[in-house]
Parts: C-alpha cells; structure tokens; sequence
C-alpha cells in the first residue's frame, strides 16, 4: 500500500506487525493533504480494547502491520483548500471514521456511521486502495467531514477516548430518548463504556443503577462516579427486587452473558441497548421480551454530527473519561494491563510526548 | 375449584384431563353473574396453537382438567348491574384476558396486557381462587372490562381468530408505527398469525414481503393475499439481493431459527417484532444490531382499547381470518391438522352447532 502515488508524507508511528500483537515503532507513509482534507499533529490517543483485538488479530481481518488508534486529539497544521470550517491552531479529534460513501441515505441522514461504505480510522481500505492507519502515530492527514471541534474547556488527553468510548453510549442514550430527567438509567458494566454512561446519565438528570458482577466496584460507582443504586448481577435477591424498575439499561458487558436477566430488570416497553459486542451470540429468550413488549437494541459509535454535539455537551457539562496517561514506550504494558481490567477506566497514549509523567 | 360457592351454573365444555391432550366433553360450573360480568353465551371459539400447548402440557404447567379458548365470539344474555356499556343481544368477544388488577401503571396505562397480575382466559387461577376455564364451552362469564364489540359488518365466525392471532400482530404494528403508507413490510411465516399480518399491511397501505421457508406458499402470498414480493428464505441469493430493503420485519415464526438473517434484511433503525415465541432461546448476534442500530423487540396480544380499535378497523377494511369452521366432535382431529400446519389458516369451533357444516 505504501506505493501509492500520492502517499509522499513520512510519519513515525506504532504498530503490531504479527498476531503477537507487541507493538512497536514502524515508520509509513500517508497521502499528501487534499482538498478537503486537514492534517493533524496527534497529541493523545486513546487504547480502546477494539485495538488489542486487532494487533492480535481476534477476529482473524487484521491487516499487517497494523497502526490502531480511533480516539485521537490533535492539533491542525494544514487545511486543504474547499476546509472552511477548520483553522491551522484548533484543537480536533478524530474519532473512527476515515470516509463514508457520501450518496446513501445513511450519509444523507447523518447516520453516516452506519453507511456500508464505511471506511474505519485504521485497518481499512480507503478510496485510494491504501490501508488505514490509526492514530497511533505523530501525524494524521484526515477528511475535514469526520474531524470535530474540541471545545477549549476540555483537556485534550482526557477528551481522547470520548470519540470511541464516550459517543458509543452518548449516541444511543440520545436515540433511545434516555435522556429525559427523573427516568431510570442501568448501566451494565462499569468500565471504560459503562463510566462514561453513568456521568452521562447524571448530567441528563437520571436516577442512575450500576449492575454489575464485582460487589468491589460499589464505592467506586455510588461514591466517586454518583451513582444512586448499585446492584450486584449474581445475587438473585438483588436482581429481584429490581424487576421491573429501570425504564432502561445501556448494556457495555462484552462478555457473554444473560439478557433475559437484565431484561427482567426493566419495565414495560423498556429499551435495553447493547454497545458491548460478544464475539459469540447472546441468547434471546423470546419470552421476557414479550412478556412486556421490551425492545434489545444495537448501536455502534455515532454520526459526526453527534460526537460534536457531545463534545460540546461534555464541554458543557464537565464530562471527561477518567483517564491514566501512559507514555508510547510503554502501549504494550497498557494493554496487557487493560486485557486485565486494570486501569481507571482508559489508558491514554501520551504520543506527542507533551504530558508531564 | 368447583367448590367456590357461587360457582352455581353449570356448563357443557369440552377439556383436556391429562397429557395426552385428548379433548373430551366436560361439565362444570361457573360464577354467578356478577355486577361488573356479563354472561356470554358461545357461538364460535377459534383454535390457536396455544391451546395445543395446553392441552398437551407442552410448557409443564397445565392444571388438568383444562378448558382451552381465548379466540371467543358470542352474544350477551346477561348484564351486571354496573354494566352500561353492553346489552343483552350484543354481538361480542373475549380474547386473554380475564382480569388484571387495575390498579398498576400498565393497566392506567390501557396496556393491562402487561399487568404482573394478568389472569388469562384459561388455565389461570382467578381472583376468587378459581381456576379460569375457555372458550371451549356452551357458555362463559367475562368481566366488562375485557370484552370487545363486534361490529356488525364482521361475521362471527372469521372474527373470532382476531382475538388472539390478529390482536398479536396488530398491536405491535401499531405500537412500532409499521402503518405508515408506502413503508415496506416484512412478515416472516405465513401461518395463522402470519397472514393477518399480510392482510393488515395490505389495509395500511404498505408494501409487504412475505418470508418463508416454502417456495409452495409463493402464489398463495402474492396471488390470494395480495403481498408484493416473496423471498424464499433458504435462498442466499434471494436474501442477499433482500438486504437492508425493509423498513420492520414482523416474525411470526415460533420454530427456532435465525434472526441473524432476518435482521440483515431490515434497513438501518429499523425493528424486528417477535411474536411466535420459540421454547428454546434464539441466537441473537450482537453485530447485526450494532451495525445498523437495529431493533428486536417482543410483544404479546394487545390491550382491549387496541383490540376493539382492531375490529373497528377490521370492520372497516373488511379484514378477517381465514379460517375453516368445524363442529365440536372434530376438536382433537382439528388439533392433529393444526400441528401439521394442515390448514388455511385457522380452525374455527362451531361451539353453539349454528353451522351448516
């Protein structure tokens, strides 16, 4: 891919070469900044676990060597010349789209995201026959159409990971209308998704239910993050005495587990949502979703338009990740860390080398 | 239970006393008339595939001796003296319900078919203690509360399926606005449920594509019940060229089997409905929800409101069932065509013997 023409511009980034997955130095090309491109000087980066399945190649499409990285903020240093909207100066972040199609009704109805064109931030094919590569990596020549503005109040390492993490549950908690205060939200999962729900949920107003398997993560959940309930999966007296109460669950557990428990904690013609994806099927039991006309819905990221909204709503609302920066000769220690669940709730790669560690 | 003590009249029925399922002619006994009851005396009872499962005790939870019948026609021969809506002679029908407990926030609602309370038209355990006996009798007593006018225009006979099988279809259709002009709907299995769900689409103005397994059922779906497109299911290529055209899908299948495919068909944001409601789970990938933002979502009959506004519409549209009439001593061999799906669509009980058969 690096023969392609118009790909002249050298960038020192970090990949995995091999289904290892180890990370390292690598050194690539990227195109020459276009008409309606802008380029960026990346100064964080978000580690999203999509990245790990991808330098491991879990899902058996990575194509090597592999650049990851989907949550990055930056700086722009170039405009092409149709880029009205953007200043060389502004602080941006790019989040997982490089291109959709433009012409569908998805992209027509800034659904973009869900356009079957699309083209991801890394591990794509783009227009041009190259591949994507991601955000980890000192430079970014990306379309002016899936760049947003970051609002200045917000810090740029800490905003990173709310273009993966955060719009994967803002863009559904707003399709879904689980935004209407006094209603109530449960989180399934307290990690890198399931925080950012919960402050979410909170600055919409709502009464908001942690549900998950560690009783460890109580504190954590109602103290320092203001959750108002919190509810351990695996105890049935708990799971019982919630039937029936929250009028909807935004579902971040990836690993496999029952729906039809916590569609019994939801009330009729409740919504649950999932945003964490088994790699295996979930069961359905039709029955709970009869027995109260409930709904199971999918969702993935958001359209361009909505990470700007929630950017400015998080500017708005002083909704950030919490984050742990880490410093790039150190993304393999992070990841073995996060396959753990050992970090509070997202590692942040420091790829300007700006931060003061 | 027949020792409730107003349970002074007697009625002929017909019920299943063990496992077998062997339908046999029964007496007992029913309440008094009481002040919110009317009495109903039974012209035509429909057989849905329920009653199978009950009679069979398919589901482990049938109290023997058990009346079936919830897809009730008659006419009124007695009013309580709290009753002002209904006169004797009235023309009526009794779905599942026999009563809900009125006071939570689904039956304040109008959607007392998801009250945890709701006591079913048989087989349930009533409020004074007795067991709930159907349709498959000479004569019922039902609460005013959950009886439907029959409009005249309707005959008693065809009617009487579209208190369970067309108030299952209905009710979501409505809830989920698959009743938008020019919208394209899917049904997946022409059955009993099915081909209502057909005719309904048709009165609704939609485009409807029928889904099956039969590539038989073609001429019948476009031809007799006028759908506008056919899709043989185990046909890839059929189903590929199918993919993200329909706006809802609603599954009508009970037989396990793969949503997968059928969420590949529907459009971006669209919604499956469930309504045949497998035994065993479904497989539910999470990736056909998350790419697409798709919906799954179950429901079950209908509230009364949304069952009479059904008949008004079906006397409008001058919909039925269509259905096969068979007097009261063919039940069991009724039974034996149903579960081989021998029939067009439903079977009809002559309970009264009104017929010309």
């Amino acid at each position: 891919m690096e023969t392609t023409p118009n790909h002249t511009q050298t960038v020192e980034g970090w990949a995995a070469r091999n289904s290892s997955g180890k990370i390292e130095p690598f050194v690539f090309k990227r195109r020459e900044n276009g008409v309606d491109d802008v380029t960026i000087k990346v100064i964080y980066c978000g580690i999203c676990h999509t990245d790990i399945h991808f330098a491991r190649n879990d899902w058996g499409i990575t194509k090597f060597p592999v650049v990851p990285g989907h949550e990055i903020t930056g700086v722009i240093t170039k405009v092409g010349s149709n880029v009205t909207n953007f200043n060389i100066g502004d602080s941006v972040g790019v989040g997982c789209l490089a291109a959709t199609c433009l012409n569908c009704d998805e992209c027509k109805n800034s659904e973009e995201n869900y356009c079957s064109e699309v083209q991801l931030t890394y591990n794509d094919v783009f227009w041009d026959g190259s591949i994507t590569y991601g955000g980890y990596s000192k430079m970014l020549v990306a379309d002016r159409r899936y760049v947003v503005r970051i609002p200045e109040s917000l810090p740029m390492d800490a905003a990173a990971p709310l273009l993966c993490a955060g719009i994967t549950v803002y863009s559904p908690m707003i399709q879904h209308n689980m935004c209407q205060p006094g209603k109530k939200l449960g989180v399934n999962g307290l990690g890198g998704l399931g925080h950012v729900a919960v402050k979410f949920g909170k600055a919409f107003g709502l009464h908001v239910t942690v549900i998950s398997t560690s009783p460890s993560k109580m504190e954590e959940a109602t103290v320092r993050l203001g959750a108002d309930e919190f509810i351990v999966s695996s105890d049935p007296e708990q799971m019982k005495a919630a039937e029936r109460s929250l009028d909807f669950v935004i579902d971040t557990v990836s690993g496999n587990h029952s729906l039809a428990a916590i569609l019994n904690l939801i009330k009729v013609a409740g919504t649950l949502v999932i945003v964490g994806a088994p790699a295996k099927p979930l069961e359905l039991h039709a029955f709970p979703l009869i027995f109260g006309k409930k709904k199971v819905a999918g969702s993935m990221v958001g359209s361009i338009k909505e990470t700007q909204d929630m950017m400015n709503f998080c500017a708005k609302h002083n909704v950030t990740c919490d984050i742990e920066v880490v410093s790039t000769d150190r993304i393999n220690e992070a990841m073995d860390r996060l396959v753990r669940n050992d970090v509070r709730y997202r590692f942040v790669l420091d790829v300007a080398g700006d931060s003061k560690l």
